[in-house]
């Protein structure tokens, strides 16, 4: 961390200054130019607040140099993460299609959809059991008996499923799911992050709606900071002020994520933009982008599904989709699109 | 929810939709205009999925008219909620201050401030013992024991205490708290609404960085529909592009809130700015306003908070903010400040 | 335009409504249902300000159901939109390149890139002559100078220009410039759009920061409107919360203008990104979804570059992203990518 | 500047960085501590392009200490910028309000307004003779003959003008014009600040949407760098995610704004919220915040409006308004409200 001190700055405050971070681990490095002084602070920087030393009256101005994050930081973990699921893994140059309802309705319909997709080339069979609703008075989805309608759409298929966990009282239920998704609005749920990094599973950690990319790694490292360290980043679009869409997709975060961070990167069209008629465009473009993968929501029927059923695909309309993701994978896999730095 | 049809739709898909919405037991009153259809759906719309709707074929436009929250909305409930906490109240006419430092670091620490706020003129002493923290490597509160130190401080001041809960099997530790605080990144974490809306200590709900007010109010109508009606709506700031403040106070809360629901509205400028120097000049902006309170925090020593330093206010300070707070509120209660629409 | 009334409304008021209506050329459709009064307002409701009439005291809400441009809606124009340029067009399943530097800085220098560009197979020239830069300190362009360098950039290699035009007043300057490229902070320059729309070149409109859709196609129809309907639409990155990157690159709108408008949509990944290594894959991605061409900075020696360096490409890597552009673009035509709907 | 190196920095291209450095004029100030390699940069640093400098192979990051703008700094003036204006002034705590019309619709709507408001406290008028209007098809303003009027109102009245400048052939025009003012959506409409910075008369520069306030003052020293120092900035809202105000009214400017500028600070209540029911309630916190005046929408019949009635309101209510105003500022002249640095 770098503190430019004001010019002229009290000499008492700034012994002070010097004090309360050696009470604190921190070594000091005073580089005294003509027109600033500079201290360069090495030690656990991460925990200093940075916000209070901006405050100070001798500072002029402070400046992290080394990311807060470590475990999901690239620059000590240089090789791409690679996760097994299954008979499958995420990552290491894979395409990983995640398809299937918003949310699981009926045994019937979730067998249904599974074999649709996976005959489509889907990899993963994704279905919500426990709905995050912005009303206590929609769906809240059918939970446990979800659960064991996935279990059973997986047996019946082969297909690893992926289902969101909501509250730490629900973990024991997700014992036979292959991959738990904490969901956007969970993003900074701390407690949460911090019991499914006690798990020995992958977590599928969605942005928030309106996290940075370094708030994003923040809470991806909350989980792996407990030992739990197949993270999967999913982007499904920020808010901004743009309505026309349910949320904006910053597909940027495909390239910036891969630089900051080894672990793979989802991107979930359907949600980001709301509105079925964009998913197949978005997610060819994720595909062109580097993306490890997509989240995509399918619905034999959306006008009768019983959550966002107007961002979903039809099996036909997601069969001719997943043929065009599969041969775009191929061809950006033979292009050197990794090589630009 | 008004429907506008497209033109010329196809009748068997019309007949369709009628069909699935009566099966929703909601009735369609049909207005047929020279260029548009129109359907009125009666029943209880707040349960259809407006997006599934407007992605239909037949289907140009779709409207809610009714505010999809009940029991926080002003047009049935007109009377402002006041809310009793210990021997003074939240609502009502009445200046709500709830000061205190951000976290709890020791009881001497928290007995010291909470009697100098306390004779500066605070109502109320808040203090967190489980904090949010962005980093898992950042100080995460005292825990049990702040909460300890906060029930010994409110013995021997006589302040009402809040603090923030973060988690579901923590709310046993709360039984000496007069009122639990949900914290911004908490205000869609449903099942922990849920948890305290079976509660019956009033709760202080935070708006999320990119909540509307909607949002808050239906995380409000989570609270309330589980039995506890007594919520205070706290703005602490959303996430904006400008990176000058922490967040951007949104102020206008107050008179929107004010129309859209009978719950009382407190502001908390520390959070919002992140600077002290900008605290006061928006405290007093906000009793302008017509808030029913602040949220405040001072600590003795700034520079050496355990957490948000920079944003605190010296007890001497506060001091001569909550003398001006108490004066400018007087001034407002003789203006007709409510008396717009 | 539907505007739903309150229950109950006062009749007087409802007259004076329909009159005031009645007096604009407006007529009224009324549609009574049961729970509501509908109207429905059939004429030149683009005219009306929706804000007032939501303001009423009789009106529970109001919505437009035609979009308000006319010249630029897919709706009325349901053919593509192609632009000739030169030997090249825009739009029509081609994919524009234009590539140049951010600043004209010399005339070798100029020359020499536009050398490099149209042997990667860059279709236009891109350089600024005027540019609008924040600060009054900073390089504001070379002016006519500059001008002058690009048409003789274009004599040297046959490729067509683009450049920015800032004022009025500077339009006979741009005589032998081929498009004319009017900046996001000129986006709503009502002004200098209507002066633009009486010219006879194609006008390429960048999209404002915060700009809605919407607000891009009202600016795009302030030209039309004068007579000039030869607009292409450019997204380069709108304002958000993250600041890792200088803006958020919203690709979506590639497939939501597609279906709005018949224009031409071009991308520029440089200005939206801000950093070079994130131009390439936001290129590809920008290609997949579907657009019909890129703005992409291409600079010699961007640590010397008078303006934008650290966005800019240097011509071999360019070199190797266009030939991927092109593979990508071949690829892309061979796919239903436009059938979704 | 500082700029922090990469450890083991090629040396070649350090040296080669000095150089290009010290061929700029700019003088390098080495720190070279234990971790890290700081460079201060001293000189002209406001003309260097710091997104260059953070792209280069050898730096790890790049800072200004120093901000951007000069004229505008206070830390250059610290006293506050008094700017008379017939026989008012604006700034040195006065409070400055600024009423009218949206829009100048006939010589006796704008003189009657006129009249009112001066009855009821106001210090200028204000009305749009040219309009930024989103729509070409909607009403552009009378254009000179509002002028006129406005300069009949004028000598009817005695209360100075202001009204907004789009374009620079229109400057003949407002040779009668007390303030010029300049729209939100020209704020970075670089031509028309320097155009009007040669000019002798105060401007009112409006705040963009999406303006940092950074942004602002850097627009306000393109106007003081012409020479011309009374300008007057305006906040009326930005843009975020929140639809059910027309724009978010940032208070904080004030105080924020305050610390950074000697200019004074105008507020439009109006604008920001877009509902006359807001207005009063914002204004009177602007009022609180700091600010040294408002510019409010007043309208005889907002119902019969040409632009923007839903956000006027009736001089009736801003009678009452502008009392309160008054008392409000009053009040808090007594108060130390700008004492908390």
């Amino acid at each position: 961390m770098i503190v430019i001190l004001k010019k002229n700055p009290n000499p008492e405050q700034v012994q002070g200054f010097i004090s309360w971070l050696e009470g604190k681990g921190i070594s000091v490095h005073k580089s005294i130019g003509v027109n600033e002084t500079v201290f360069g602070l090495v030690g656990d920087t991460a925990s200093l607040d940075i916000g209070l030393i901006a405050a100070l009256d001798i500072v002029e101005d402070v400046k992290r140099i080394v990311e807060p994050y470590k475990d999901a930081n690239r620059k000590f973990h240089p090789e791409d993460t690679v996760i097994p699921v299954g008979n499958t893994q995420i990552g290491g140059g894979t395409l990983t299609i995640m398809a299937g309802p918003c949310s699981v309705e009926s045994e019937e319909q979730l067998v249904g959809i599974a074999k649709a997709v996976k005959a489509s080339g889907a990899t993963m069979l994704r279905g919500g059991a426990f709905k995050p609703r912005t009303s206590p008075y929609s769906f809240q989805g059918l939970g446990e008996v979800g659960i064991q309608y996935l279990v059973t759409a997986k047996q019946e298929t082969g297909l690893p499923i992926v289902t969101e966990l909501m509250e730490i009282s629900q973990i024991p239920l997700f014992k036979d799911v292959d991959v738990i998704q904490i969901g956007a609005r969970n993003m900074q749920n701390f407690d949460l992050l911090k019991a499914v990094g006690r798990l020995d599973k992958p977590i599928l950690l969605k942005r928030g709606m309106s996290a940075t990319y370094e708030e994003l790694l923040m809470s991806a490292e909350y989980i792996m900071s407990q030992g739990n360290h197949n993270v999967i980043l999913c982007e499904r679009g920020i808010r901004t002020f743009e309505t026309y869409t349910r949320n904006t997709l910053d597909l940027t975060c495909v390239p910036v994520l891969r630089k900051l961070t080894h672990l793979p990167i989802i991107i979930d069209p359907s949600h980001a933009t709301g509105r079925y008629f964009l998913v197949p465009p978005m997610a060819l473009a994720a595909v062109a982008s580097g993306a490890d993968g997509l989240e995509i929501e399918v619905h034999q029927d959306p006008q009768h599904a019983w959550s966002d059923g107007g961002q979903s695909l039809r099996p036909d309309k997601f069969d001719k989709l997943a043929g065009m993701l599969m041969t775009m994978h191929q061809f950006v896999q033979t292009q050197p699109i990794r090589e630009w730095e």
